[in-house]
């Protein structure tokens, strides 16, 4: 357990003490810990450890004090799952058929790093245990399932193939992770490394896992041989697994505590929502629920299941809106758990170019626009009506979304703001039209590649300046706009940060490349 | 009352014991949290709540739990005025003549949302009571009487109208805000929507309300009539009320539970002060100063008043310096409450063009430059002297300011430091002349709309590329490296960060556009 | 001490009766907080403050309450150096000869003060003692000898001379600190005011101290004189200080309670390490460490010695990678703790132009590249091998890093990371060589002044748009690329917030730049 330093100034005899005599009671403080984030249940005996997890332990926990520690802190160790379905449905974590075998112990190393064995590729004889290090979606499903099932169905899971298999997306990765070269006074950029692929975009994205050979290595314990997988380590909420499945559910759970506390923080988001792309984690510590969260939200208590408005929290973090399952202080539901997080979201703000009603299926690569590219709208800001959500789903959508801010705020309020954000949405994207525009005719006039079938057409869309200047516009700050409007604050982050001072810079730089190209035409042809 | 799940780690059993003792003695945790904010005072009787108070709670508590339970927990819930009245004077944080029927509830729902009804426009009947959404400074100034007169005088409460009223602020917003479009090959900004502005600008400066209408709503009560508030919701700084007061409380003191602690944390002033054009928070976070909150800031006493340097916290916060009553370990007063937070500030360090000596007044649209324009300064620099502090002034206003600074550093320390800051204002000042001596090239050559009245002048200041290059300049680079300057710290913030790189850097590229421009000329005129 | 508001909540009762308690056994809290923070040993009597600290107490109390009282709640306050010496070796941190009249009594005012008063230029008689305001390395030596040599062997102590002294660096300085100013069309800028420079870049790098002459100022006990000291207040970490030292122990040990907690903190390191040229802090702040620092951190014990993985924290701080003696749960050595940061670090990520391995001494101004300029590599990428740790060093290196990966990680992981790491390195390294030739090309055609010695050559390499251009390449967005592959993590950060997006946006500016160049040229040449 963390030492208390908070408590160790106050109490200091008191705390010595009461250690001593908990002691004495032969109680660990460590699986005590756990049991007391749910105070309704009753200290019983700890959790059984299972003979092979004691038996990883015996070696691991001197190697890599780190994760055994962490894991010895968490839920994990303290509880079985046997003890988690016998919960209340509001309370239960665990859900679906837990193999037998899993109920009775604790979830340990040889549970997860076992399970599923023979489905993993590259899986191998370690100490007479079949071992993967990869853990899986599919692999937390077994008791998990539930959450696992609705995982699948969210865009997030088919993060790696909805960037890898859009073509147009591909000419961005180009643009962005390929080594710049001159050739005959021309600039293009070569076709990425997969090494640099890997740790830039399917940083988040996630990699795809392959066993590329054998190693043999010295341990403690003498040689051993160890399987080489390409793309790892890698975390990416998308992964594609040695087993097949998309997704690691450590991208936000983070080995080995997978802490609750940790997940429903905004700082776990942050992690791959922070860029200007996706300015998420930002605007929300501008918002007025960031300032409250940062402000006061070191009271809170972050380990309830359910989680009580207003008792538990009071002001939402990314979990609470978006995930959580939230009860009032008479224990009635405010707002379901989900792991498809695109539940309650009508719009899909991330500009493609367009902000557009949020794709209903997870994979997007089946999209295809008017003009058959693989976008959710034609470069004029037509939808592809098609695979998106239409007026009745986004409805849905929004007043699942409302019923949680319902709780704080009244309905004059309620409509209020969300005026304000579909008004984002329209501005933001009538806006890249207009750049859109200018854009067009740059392509037009053939002073870029643009994207027709013409000749001198056909680039990248991506890799000139002028059009690095209309990315800006809509990737940077268009997003950010509409992300300011979306979360009801953040005023700044709207308009000087990267909001509508950007934008409107933007449209200017753009405009004037192209009328200083013009001027220069005409000055050749007098 | 927040669970204290620090504690629950370490004291499980001892904790259950001592809830059930205090569920014993009928004692509530949730006011003896207020009560012991202020442990001079013993805990007496909870606070009466007023009927028309319970009135509302009987419907409003499981609409809307997370407001009352912030209420619930906050000292406007816990205490009554009458009680705020005995304190002493340093510890007193009601002030004037508290109406007679408010002093001996605590005070709750009705005490603010039916205050003054007859005063605000919109006021609606709503179950016998005549209400208000939108509670105002006045109304709080019925208890808080002091700190709304000082706000008043505050430039802050003026921001509304000191923007909206400003033509060349309005030029600047509608090259932020308006819609670009081309008209025979030239690039200009719509007027902007009046929702675009409301949720850019105006969500910090303030939006103005007015009542459009009634709407009937569907409630848990049956139908019911509401008024349709156009600017709503907004709490901006400087809103404009529909009693005709300005400004909203709730920008610092975030509804429902108007935390003291919130208010003196800097995240707080993050929400309006995080831009590139003001960035105080990203500086501060930057500095010594706020290393310090951020490293040991979570075990300070931010709820003392008045609050003692040195024991309550160990390095300021913005309300440390610019508002609160602080005292030194003797209760001798080392700064007086303000809430006219520019009581202590000699320069303004946001530049319109320039830094200038503060206004004197707090309304700015009465400022005149020696060129006419409602500008501090005028285009080359020079002050507009008669609406500005002067020198006395200033002094007066720098001796305020660093009779704080006393508390934790010598004389030659606050002395280099003062030369330091005063430096960076005269060093930027200096170069946003020279930078904006190359923007009068660009408009005195007519390769821009300058703000002159000959032949292709008078143009929007702000809305083509040069302009945008030369605004950089001062509004983020000029500003940063002053905050940066004055805040003793975040040294990077005054280089590479968004300081004096950027500057440098906006100075070459316009001189840059400049050249080529003249060049293309020249290629032209062989 | 600080009263601890959580505490307060839930306990208010018995906390009232133990600090009673605590109040009647005359017990301080405050010195007891130093001893709990280590409660392996035993409350003893408070520590003995010497007659001459006293002495000062005595005014400096009410004047600086603020100093004071961070010092009392400080180790410096509650212990002596003598009974540091009496802990077990990893325990201990005081070392080398203490000189004999400091050992029994604490570390207060003027033990730190007037030590080696001699040595000290501008030291001067204050009510009978010889006192000096900035306090070195060399004073704290005294006690902390080993962590001041190991610092005097780091490269940060020469942070100062390593900036002054290199004319490329001096060139960077003027372009950014300089006045721009326009002389017959052409811009250039002036030579650095000292005062801009000592609060842009020696703010971090530490100024130079020099006295200047004596000031006679009116002071609560009548008139006095004081020295006046040249580049005073700073807190650099190269500091040239009047001692004729390096370095401020300060400026990550804050005056004056000198808190390991604030210096194992990631602020700590921010206050330097923030802007786009190294963004340490954000990339932590965005990686898998700092998100589980952000969101568990606060239970943390941050004040132990040694400090145990796993058990005090869970995920690192940019102290526990550099600079703190860590241990397993078993007491084993982890890392050793080491105030030469850079014992760990085979690269240099800071690009100069490139990134490079780490120079063998801390005096960088006598590293000279191919080309003989003072610079770790010449201008197309080629190392200055001869200043440079070589491949052998650089393997030692790494494994003294990777030791302390190895409490959380497996082999692959280690090994899969450090791949992608120095993956990165080469990557961007390349990616700057060809961004350079586009430079090389630019300054070869004459437009702009290169660092030649042919005519229209020799300019200043840094002052021009397009060479401004080309250093955010290298200088920001490449520097950031590694960072963010350092530290694993914070994948966004390498890509749209100041990575790839941006670092082949530069080059296709830089191209573009060119390109209109040329254009122009043949415009004007038919």
């Amino acid at each position: 357990m963390l030492p208390n330093s908070t408590l160790h100034k106050a109490f200091p005899v008191a705390l010595l003490g009461l250690i001593g005599l908990f002691g004495f009671l032969g109680l660990a403080l460590s699986p005590m810990e756990a049991w007391c984030q749910t105070p309704d249940v009753a200290p019983t005996s700890p959790a059984t450890t299972s003979p092979a997890t004691e038996e990883c332990l015996g070696c691991h926990a001197s190697i890599h004090p780190g994760i055994v520690e962490a894991w010895q802190a968490s839920r994990h160790a303290a509880t079985t799952p046997a003890r988690g379905l016998k919960r209340s449905e509001l309370e239960r974590r665990v859900n679906g058929a837990v193999p037998e075998g899993l109920r009775e112990v604790s979830v340990g190393c040889a549970e997860c790093h076992t399970a599923r064995a023979e489905k993993h590729a590259g899986s191998f004889e370690h100490n007479g245990y079949q071992v993967h290090a990869a853990v899986s979606p599919d692999d937390c499903g077994l008791c998990h399932g539930e959450e696992r099932r609705q995982f699948a169905a969210n865009v997030m899971s088919h993060a790696h193939g909805n960037l890898a298999g859009n073509p147009v997306f591909g000419q961005l990765m180009q643009a962005i992770n390929g080594s710049p070269h001159l050739k005959e006074g021309k600039l293009s950029f070569a076709e990425p490394e997969q090494a640099t692929q890997d740790q830039a975009c399917f940083s988040c994205h996630g990699t795809r896992l392959s066993v590329t050979g054998t190693v043999t290595r010295e341990t403690v314990q003498g040689e051993m041989d160890f399987p080489i997988i390409k793309g790892w380590p890698n975390r990416g909420v998308g992964r594609v697994n040695l087993d097949g499945s998309l997704g690691a559910c450590s991208a936000c759970h983070t080995r080995h505590a997978f802490s609750i506390k940790e997940a429903r923080s905004p700082y776990t988001c942050k992690e791959c929502h922070e860029g200007p792309d996706v300015p998420v984690y930002y605007v929300y510590a501008a918002s007025a629920h960031g300032k409250i969260h940062a402000a006061l939200g070191k009271d809170w208590n972050y380990e309830a299941v359910p989680w009580t408005v207003g008792r538990d929290f009071t002001a939402p973090t990314c979990a609470a809106c978006h995930v959580s399952l939230l009860v009032d202080t008479e224990g009635s539901i405010v707002a379901k758990r989900t792991h498809r997080m695109n539940d309650r979201l009508a719009w899909r703000l991330f500009g493609l170019v367009y902000a557009h009603p949020h794709p209903l299926k997870p994979d997007t690569t089946i999209i295809r626009n008017g003009q058959g590219l693989p976008l959710p709208a034609d470069l004029d800001g037509k939808f592809a009506a098609n695979f998106l959500a239409d007026a009745a789903e986004r409805d849905r959508r929004a007043k699942a979304m409302q019923q949680s801010c319902t709780a704080c705020h009244d309905s004059s309020w309620i409509k209020g703001h969300w005026e304000h954000f579909e008004h984002a949405v329209r501005e933001t994207n009538e806006k890249t039209a207009r750049i859109t525009d200018i854009m067009q005719e740059i392509w037009a006039k053939g002073l870029a590649q643009g994207p027709g079938k013409g000749p001198g057409q056909g680039g990248n869309l991506f890799d000139e300046y002028p059009e690095r200047i209309w990315s800006d516009a809509w990737l940077f700050y268009a997003n950010s706009i509409r992300y300011a409007a979306a979360m009801a604050g953040g005023g700044d982050y709207g308009v000087f940060e990267k909001g509508r001072y950007h934008l409107s810079r933007s449209a200017s730089e753009l405009h004037d490349w192209l009328e200083l190209r013009q001027l220069l035409t005409n000055a050749k042809e007098p």
